[in-house]
C-alpha cells in the first residue's frame, strides 16, 4: 500500500492511494492511530506533501563500501549516525535551495525507512516488524561545509536539504531494491540495498538501542557511490525501485 | 513568568506558575496559540514534565573558551552545531541512565533557549524577539563514544541524555546569568553566559540562517569548563541563576 499526505483547501490529510489517481483519506497518520475514512479525493501530485512528520531523522553515513571509498573513507565498524532536522524536509517538486555559505552542494540518493511503532532496545529479528514502510530520499549535503565543520549538522541541515517521498510504500522486497540518482536525465548514482554494510534490520535495531524510535520517525540508510555536485537549474531525481521517484529542481537561494 | 508542563490524571497541561505552589493552566503551549484558562491547580514538582516539545534541539559546541581549552580544542571561528534528538529529553528528577556502550559519561551544564516564534534568516538584532524563554539543561555526553565515533549523534543522543527544566523562565538578564553543575553537592562547573564566544542572539540568528527555527524549538548554548564523569548513584544538579535547578539521579542502565 502507498500512503500519501496531501495539502487541500480543507486542510492536510494523510491518505492511501487506492488507485494511481485516487486517495482514500485517513483521519490521521496510520502510525498515529488513524483510520480510513469513507471519503476519496483525486490524487494531484502538486498537492502531495512530505508523507511523514518525524520527531527525528536519523541518518547513517558510509553504509555502502563503494561510496566510502570514493570519499577516501574507511568503513566504520559500527553504523555512523548523524541527524538531519525535520525543518530540512521537502516534498517532491519543491526546490532544493543552494545556500550562499557553500560552494559545493551534492546529491545523495537514499532509501528512507519510516517507523510504524515505537522501538526501544530492538533486535534485528524484531526491528522490521516496527517499520511502517519505505520512501525515496535525498540526503543533500554541502560537501565543503561537511569537511570544514567536522560535525555535519550544518552541512546536512539547511532548509530543503531532505527531499522525501513521493509516498510511503508498505511492501518492499529489500533484497531486490535499487537506489538511483539521476541529474538532468543522466544516471549518477545507483546501488542495491543488499550491498549495504549494515542492513536495514540491523540499522533500525542498532539505533533503537541508543534512542527510542517513535512512530513516524525516519531512518536514512546511506548512499551508494556516485555522489556529485548540484547547480542552480539542475533537476535531481531520486528513484527507489518498487517505490517511485522524487524530483527536485535546484535553485540559487 | 515561569511556564511548566504537568502530567495530571486528566492529561498533560502547559501552565504558568502563578505562585511557587500554584499553576494556572493553559489551553496549549504559549508558543502554539495557547491561552490562559480560568483554572488553577497545585504545583507538584513530581508531576512536572519537560516544559517543551521541540521539533529539534540544536546544540552548540565549544562556546566557552575555558571549556574548549580543557578538552584541548581550538575555538571554532563559527558556531559548531550538532543535534540531540527529542527522545533524549528528561525531566528534573528522572534518572540519567548510563548506557553499557560507554565507559565515560559526563555532565555538561547549559543554558537552554526556547523559541517562541518561527525564525528564518534572522539577524542578531531581531533574534531575541523570537525567543520565548530560558531553561536549565544538561548536555549529557558519552565522552569516549564522542571521540571514537567522530560524529556526536550517538554520544549525545541516548535516551535520558538531555535533562531540561524545571520550567521556562521568560525574563532573564543574560549578562548576569551564571550556569553551574553540582555533583553530589560539590560544585563542578560554573561560568557566566556573558563569557560565551557566540552570545545567545548571535547563535540564534546564525542557526536560523541555516535552518528555520520553529516555535518550541530548543537551542543549547554550550557548556563552561569543569565537565566530568557521572557514576551510578550520583546526583547531578544543573542550576542557572534567575531560573532554577534540575536534579537528576544517575542510574546504571
Amino acid at each position: 500500500m502507498r500512503f500519501v499526505r496531501v495539502q487541500r483547501q480543507d486542510g492536510r490529510w494523510f491518505g492511501r492511494l487506492s488507485t494511481d489517481t485516487t486517495v482514500r483519506l485517513w483521519s490521521a497518520a496510520p502510525w498515529a492511530g488513524g483510520v480510513e475514512l469513507d471519503r476519496t479525493v483525486p490524487f494531484v501530485a502538486a498537492e502531495a506533501m512530505v508523507p511523514v512528520e518525524p520527531t527525528k531523522i536519523v541518518c547513517v553515513g558510509r553504509n555502502y563500501r563503494a561510496h566510502a571509498a570514493e570519499l577516501g573513507n574507511e568503513m566504520p565498524r559500527e553504523p555512523l549516525l548523524f541527524f538531519k532536522p525535520p525543518s530540512a524536509l521537502a516534498s517532491s517538486g519543491e526546490p532544493i535551495r543552494l545556500p550562499s555559505a557553500s560552494e559545493r552542494v551534492e546529491h545523495e540518493s537514499e532509501l528512507a525507512v519510516v517507523m510504524g511503532a515505537k522501538l526501544c532496545d530492538g533486535r534485528p529479528d524484531d526491528a522490521l516488524a516496527a517499520v511502517f514502510g519505505y520512501a525515496a530520499a535525498n540526503d543533500v549535503t554541502a560537501r565543503d561545509l561537511q569537511k570544514r565543520d567536522g560535525q555535519w549538522a550544518r552541512a546536512k541541515g539547511f532548509d530543503s536539504f531532505c527531499p522525501l517521498g513521493p509516498w510511503i510504500e508498505t511492501e518492499l522486497a529489500l533484497e531486490q531494491t535499487e537506489v538511483r540518482a539521476v541529474v538532468n536525465g543522466e544516471l549518477r548514482q545507483h546501488g542495491f540495498v543488499r550491498d549495504m554494510a549494515f542492513p536495514v534490520a540491523d540499522l533500525v535495531a542498532y539505533i533503537s538501542r541508543i534512542m527510542t524510535l517513535e512512530p513516524g520517525d525516519v531512518v536514512l540508510t546511506g548512499t551508494p557511490e556516485g555522489v556529485g555536485p548540484l547547480r542552480a537549474g539542475d533537476v535531481v531525481e531520486v528513484s527507489v525501485s518498487g517505490i517511485g521517484s522524487i524530483r527536485n529542481p535546484v535553485a540559487a537561494r
